[in-house]
């Protein structure tokens, strides 16, 4: 049976739950600080909790601080369905990274209660904790505890930069459940969350079939030359570390335009002693390289120690890299991926396939139950920033086809 | 009359008296911390003060603590023929720089003292005042305002960090002196230095023979790109800071082979916001250029901000560059030049000539008599450094050629 095509949400509530949610932790700038568990976290999940209450869901908290509200379906033998993202922010963040995600799937729910729909299965709502990371490193430890990446122990144990861990922080909101984490079952997830790039504006898509997550390796390099004065160092004298460090941020460069969809990053570099006046005589570095597929990381990789082996050699500069981290590719659900994409198609939004270029809480949970993701366009592709912007016709098509796949997917327990 | 050749200085009292007066201020790792007016800087000075006047040298000092030892010569209606350096080191200097200009001048009036030789002219030892600007900015204070660059008034109120100006720590130290500066008047000043840089080590000469002092342009310039997601932005839409500042830095380095013996470098850079997972969205970073012409210096810098516009053009980065400093290259008196070239070859020394890369007390003061200057080598080109090393055959030799020099200076006035 087809998921019924009259279940339209409504766009205006929608925008009026994330301006009013916004609230709480709003900043002078248009953006949220919502700190994990810190006090304003704690009213937008008081909030929360009510707003699904009210719909009839049941709210349940782990240990963690995870929220599941779950509304009944048809039968209720079967595992909810789930909705999930987060409500916390980065210090200065945005409106709607994470935001976007819960409240679509509130509205999703709000649309169902509207017309007394019944699904086949249950249908969940999840916020995620902690999932930026920022307050508590490393991120995503709700939905990394709950898909057994991190033990609850370590994810309670983390602590912020006061020295105050979760364990304690989550008390002092009274969000510290009683049930250990993963003790509430789902069978599936759904996630929308903003793009955090550009690709959908460029092309003007507004949705992205989120088809996986791509791997990711973090190198750390540090280059040694020697340090020199400026004006007393003829140039073919030199061990200049800092002119090594930029051929090498050239060539990071190439490798990642010659592998597409891949991208090649250095985003960080510290230069020593960083004085006007004396030649570099050592740089350190950082290399985040990603791609959708394996065995194209392995091989960015491989050309990537290639090339800066060949630069320290000819310039006489001592090399020493280090790859620091490295997540293989996720792929989401082949099911779960089709339902996102009948349900762009019959929300009628010019949709593509993409790859999350990003980590999301949908990246752990497809290690132990089956996940795919919608993303909608921001402005400009900012996040992570006061500035962060999405539309309201934008977030609103998110919802639905959020709305669309979760009907599409509970379609098979008819 | 040429000099008389049997004058020949002491090398290990030289030696002995560098490792004895480096106790003021010694570091732990062998190097010398004596900032300029420091409780260290007066020990120096005093025994500095009581090795002269045991030669028979009168001391008088100016106010802004420069020390002026003057012994008589055979004409004493001539102005002092004057060698000068500096006894104030870096926080962590070496044992070298300066002090060898010093204490290489005072084995050579010991010298004279041992044969009882007189000079034609007086002779003066100058201690000048904050050369390494490592305490009290700008750096060469006292020459400084000796030359008139500066006020005497400017120079006294010069404060360090605490806010203790330059007036204040040298009437602590009991070296600020009655006279007004530039009373204690003299012809002409050699100064004997360490070369600070490569060159002489690389060509195995033992004396440069310092022609001029570079001329000298800084650079600032701020890049402006768009700060995005190192994953989610794909490498086609970005606008890269930190790439277009490595081609910049790439460009100011052949700016720099092309005009030998001119050199350019970028020493400090500013990367933001400095994050692994974010594509950098803005770069300060400063570039120095050096020349011993005037047009090339020029040159240079077109040659530059040609470069760097054509650069952030095509890369749609927005360009700021501002000059912040320029100083004119500075050509020591050809006479003095032909002294030193004629000390060395007296004293069967490997010489070069070599412009400094390097400011120097000499630079200044070559604005209001005639100067010139003797480099050494040092180790590796090493300096303000407690590395910093040079051999006690070379600063013998350094010694020598300034001695040499001095009564080839004089013999005009026998």
């Amino acid at each position: 049976m087809p998921a019924p095509s009259n279940l339209v949400i409504n766009p205006t509530r929608l925008w009026e739950t994330l301006m009013q949610t916004a609230q709480f932790g709003a900043t002078p700038k248009g953006g949220i600080r919502r700190l994990a568990a810190s006090e304003e976290d704690g009213q937008v999940r008081t909030w929360f909790k009510n707003a699904c209450e009210a719909l009839g869901c049941t709210v349940q908290i782990d240990r963690c601080g995870n929220m599941f509200a779950t509304r009944p379906g048809r039968r209720n033998d079967l595992l909810p369905i789930a909705l999930g993202s987060h409500l916390d922010t980065q210090p200065t963040g945005g409106k709607f990274d994470g935001v976007l995600g819960v409240l679509g799937a509130l509205e999703a729910l709000r649309t169902l209660a509207d017309l007394g729909y019944e699904t086949n299965a249950p249908v969940m709502i999840v916020n995620w904790t902690n999932e930026e990371g920022a307050r508590f490193a490393p991120a995503m430890l709700g939905s990394g505890a709950y898909a057994g990446i991190f033990t609850e122990e370590a994810a309670l144990g983390a602590q912020d930069r006061e020295g105050t861990t979760l364990r304690t922080a989550l008390a002092s909101i009274g969000y510290g459940g009683p049930e250990p984490v993963a003790t509430q079952r789902f069978q599936a997830m759904f996630e929308l969350h903003i793009e955090q790039g550009p690709i959908l504006e460029a092309e003007n898509k507004t949705i992205g079939i989120v088809t996986g997550v791509q791997g990711i390796s973090w190198f750390e390099v540090t280059l040694r030359g020697q340090e020199a004065h400026t004006g007393a160092t003829p140039m073919h004298l030199r061990r200049n570390a800092l002119l090594g460090a930029a051929r090498m941020i050239e060539a990071v460069d190439r490798i990642g335009l010659a592998n597409t969809p891949g991208v090649a990053s250095v985003g960080l570099l510290e230069n020593r002693p960083n004085s006007r006046n004396v030649v570099p005589g050592e740089v350190f570095f950082t290399i985040d390289l990603r791609h959708p597929d394996a065995a194209s990381l392995a091989l960015m990789e491989q050309q990537c120690r290639t090339a800066l082996s060949a630069i320290a050699g000819s310039m006489n500069l001592d090399l020493d890299q280090q790859r620091t981290w490295h997540a293989a590719p996720v792929l989401f659900c082949p099911t779960m991926i089709e339902c996102v994409r009948k349900a762009a198609c019959l929300a009628g939004l010019p949709a593509r396939d993409i790859t999350s270029g990003a980590g999301h809480d949908a990246a752990y949970i497809a290690g132990a139950v089956p996940a795919a993701m919608v993303f909608v366009p921001c402005l400009n592709g900012v996040s992570h920033n006061e500035a962060e912007s999405a539309t309201l016709e934008d977030c609103a098509a998110g919802s639905q086809v959020l709305l669309n796949a979760l009907l599409a997917y509970d379609s098979q327990f008819a």
